[in-house]
C-alpha cells in the first residue's frame, strides 16, 4: 500500500451507533484516506446488541461514505491498530469526564503501541449530550429516540426491547 | 494542488515555542501532508517576543521536518485557514481547563469557518505540564529552562530578559 | 388548577435521604407553589431500602413543609413530570462530576419532555460532600452517621444493616 | 405586593446580550412571576458597550416578554436583590469552568445575602458555546456574528467597532 | 512512642501495586517518620489478587525503605488510622476525577475521624496516567506491562491470568 | 539543625489572609516541625495590601502557634524553599480549577527544585468557597466580611478602602 495512504481506526462498542458517532465518522472520513470503524467484540459493559448486530447498524449508518469500512476486533487496541497499518486512533470528546479517561488511554496506547497517535474530534454541539448509555436507558423506558439515533436503529432497538 | 493533499494549520502565539509545541508539531507532521505552524501576529496577551522573533524560534525548532512551514497571520483563524486551503485546525490539549476553552473555540470555528474541523492532540506526558506562560515566569525569575524549551530559545530568552 | 400555580418535581432514589437532599427540598419549597419529591421505584443501582421505605424516610424528613408532597414513579422522568403538570425538574449540584451528568440529562429531558426545564440548586456548603453512596458505605462499616442524615434514618439504617 | 409573587434577578454585564442570555431569560420568565435582568453598571472587565447601550440591547431582545424588566445596578448583588424583594438569583451554566466560579459566588451570596438562593439554568445546547467574550473577539476581527447575537446587536457592534 | 513521631497511613486496594503507588510511597517516606501502606482487605471492586498476594507485592516493591510497613485493614479507614496513632492519611492525586472523589472522602474522614487530616501527593508526571484498573485491563489482554509495574508484579500477573 | 526536623513552606500572596488560609496553616503546623508562611513580595496581580501589611496580618492570625513563622520572599519558590532547608511546599486545594494550576506548578517545582515535594491540603468545607479575590471584591463593595476573615483584617481592609 502507498506509504502516504493514511489509515485511522475509530474504536468503540457502538451499542448502538448514535448521531454523535456518525458525525465523528463523517469528519474523520474527510481527514484520512481510510477510516476503519472498529467494533469491540466483547466488553466488560453489558451490551444491548450482539457484535454482529452492532456492526450491521454501523454499516447501515455509514453506507455511502466510500472510504469507511466496519470491522470487529478483540484484544489490545494498540496491537489491532498496528496490524491494520493504522498510525492513528480516533476518539470523540464530548466533555470533561470523557477527556480524562481518554487522555489516560491515549498515553497508554502510545506507550504500548509503537508510538501510535490518538486524535480527538468533537461532535457537533447538537450531539454533544448523546451517549449510547442514555440511548439504552431511554429505550428501556420506551421513550422517543428519534433525536438520538437513525431510523434503522430505532427499529432494531424496539425489536430487541420487546423480545428481552 | 492535489485535492487529496491534506493541509492543517497549527495556530498559537508560541511566546516562546516549548518542547510541548514541538511534540505536537512532530505528531501532526505524520498525519498531514502539510502542517502550517501559524504564529498569531498580535494578541491581547502581553508578549515577551515580537512576532518575527517567535517565528524565527519556531523555524529553528522544526528545521528538518520537511512538510512543516511557519507563517504568521492576523484576523479570524477560520478565514485564514480557509485561505490556506486547510480544512483542519490542530490544537494541543493538556488538561481540563484547556479542554473547555478549546471546545468552545472549535465549535465557534466550525460555525464561522465553513465547517472547518478542529482536531486535538495530546503532548507526551513528559511535556503535559509545560506552558509558555510558565516558561516566561521562570525566565523572569532567572530559573533553569532546560527541561522546557530548546537551547536556542534559552539563549534568546536570556538576551531578552537582560535587555528589558 | 390555577395556571400560575408552579409545580416542580425533585426526582431521585433517596437511598436514604440525607441532610443534603433536605436542604435542597427546603430551598425548592420557597421557590415553587408545590414541590413533588419523586422517588424512583426501581433503579439499576443496588438499593439499601425498598421504595416504600425510602418514601417513608423522605416523608418524615419533610414533614412540616406544607407545599411538599412525596410520590414514587417509574418510567421516563419527562413523561412523569408532564403528567403531574410540572414544568420544572429540580436537581442538586455538588461538584463537577455531578455537573456533567446532570447537564446531559437536562438536555435529554428538554428534548424528550416538551421543553421541560431543569433547574439546579446547590446545597449548603456544610452538606456539599454528602452523598447517599457514602452514607451507605459508612453504614455498612457501622460508622457514625449523625453528621449526614436525620435521626430517624439512622435508626432504620441500623435495623436494615443488622438484618442483612 | 402579593407575598407569593416570585421575583428573580438575572445579573450580568451583557456586553453584549447573546442568544444564550436570551434563551436563559425566556426560560426564567416561565418560572417566575417577575424576572429583573440586572445589568452591572461598571465592572473590572473592559467593556465594549456603555451601561446604557447594554441595557438598550437587552430591552430590545426581551421586548414582548411581559414579566421581564431590565435595570442597571451597582454595589453588592446580594444587597441589590434584597432591595428588589427578590429571593432568587438566576445564573446560566454552560460548562465546568462556569460551574466552579458560580458555585463559589452562590455560596458567598447566600452567606452575605440573608440566605438568598441562586438557581442555575442551562442554555439550549445550540447556545452552549456562546459567550460575550467570544462575540467581542469575533466582532473585533470583523467576523460573522449572525449565529451568536440578534440582528440589532450586530448593527450596534458594527457601529461601535468602526468608531473605535 | 515519642509524641513527635509522625505516622501516616497510605490506604488502597493495590491490585496490583504500580510505579505510581511506589512513587507516592517514596515521597511519603521522606515526609513522615513512619508510613503504613494499608491494603484494604475486601472491597466492592472485583479483585485480581487476594489480599495476601497484594500485600506481598507491595512489600517486595518497598523493600529497602526502612520506615515503611505494610499492613492490611478492614472497616472504617478513620477508625483504623486512629488505632495506629496516625494523624495523617496520604492519597495520590492524578487528575480531576480523582480530585473530586478524594475531596469528598477527605472531608468525610475528617468528620468521622477525630479531625484526621488527609494530604495529597502527585505522582511524577511519568506515572500520572497509570492506574491499577488499566494495568488489569492490559494484563487480561496479555499486553506489555513493563512501563507500569515492577518485574515481580509482571510475573505474578502472568501466573494469575494463566490460571484464571 | 536536626536532620529529622521537617520544614515546610506555605507560599502565597495572602492579600489578605483568610479563614481558609488559617485553617490550612493550623493543619500544616500539626504535620511539620516548622511551617514557614512565605509571603510573596511582589506579584503580577494588583495587590490591595503592601507586603509588610500582608505579613503583619498573617502574623496576627497565626500568633499563638509556636512552630509557625512568617517571612517574605522573592524569586523562584523552589530556590527559596531549598535555601530554607525545606523539602516540602504546602498548597491548599479548594476546587478543580485550583487543582490543575497547582498540579502544573508542583511538577514544575519538582523539576527545577531538586525534587522538592508539594503536598496539598484541603480546607474545612466551611471555608472551601473563600478566596482572597472574593474578599477584595466584597471589601470594595463595602460588604460584610465577618464570615471570611478575622476581625483585625476587617479593620485594616476598612482603613485601606477608605483611603484609596
Amino acid at each position: 500500500m502507498n506509504p502516504s495512504h493514511k489509515i485511522a481506526v475509530y474504536p468503540g462498542t457502538f451499542d448502538p451507533v448514535t448521531f454523535g458517532h456518525i458525525n465523528i465518522i463523517e469528519n474523520a472520513a474527510k481527514l484520512f484516506d481510510t477510516v476503519i470503524v472498529s467494533v469491540v467484540k466483547s466488553s466488560s459493559k453489558k451490551m444491548l446488541f450482539a457484535c454482529d448486530e452492532r456492526m450491521k447498524l454501523v454499516k447501515e449508518a455509514v453506507n455511502g461514505i466510500d472510504n469507511v469500512t466496519v470491522e470487529s476486533f478483540e484484544g489490545l487496541l494498540a496491537d489491532y491498530a498496528n496490524s491494520k497499518k493504522a498510525d492513528t486512533i480516533i476518539r470523540g470528546l464530548r466533555n470533561v469526564s470523557d477527556f480524562e479517561y481518554e487522555y489516560q488511554m491515549a498515553l497508554t496506547n502510545r506507550k504500548i503501541g509503537n508510538g501510535i497517535t490518538t486524535i480527538f474530534l468533537m461532535p457537533n454541539e447538537k450531539y454533544s449530550y448523546i451517549s449510547s448509555t442514555i440511548v439504552r436507558e431511554i429505550a428501556l423506558l420506551k421513550g422517543d429516540l428519534s433525536a438520538f439515533v437513525p431510523q434503522n436503529v430505532i427499529s432494531e432497538v424496539k425489536k430487541k426491547i420487546h423480545t428481552t
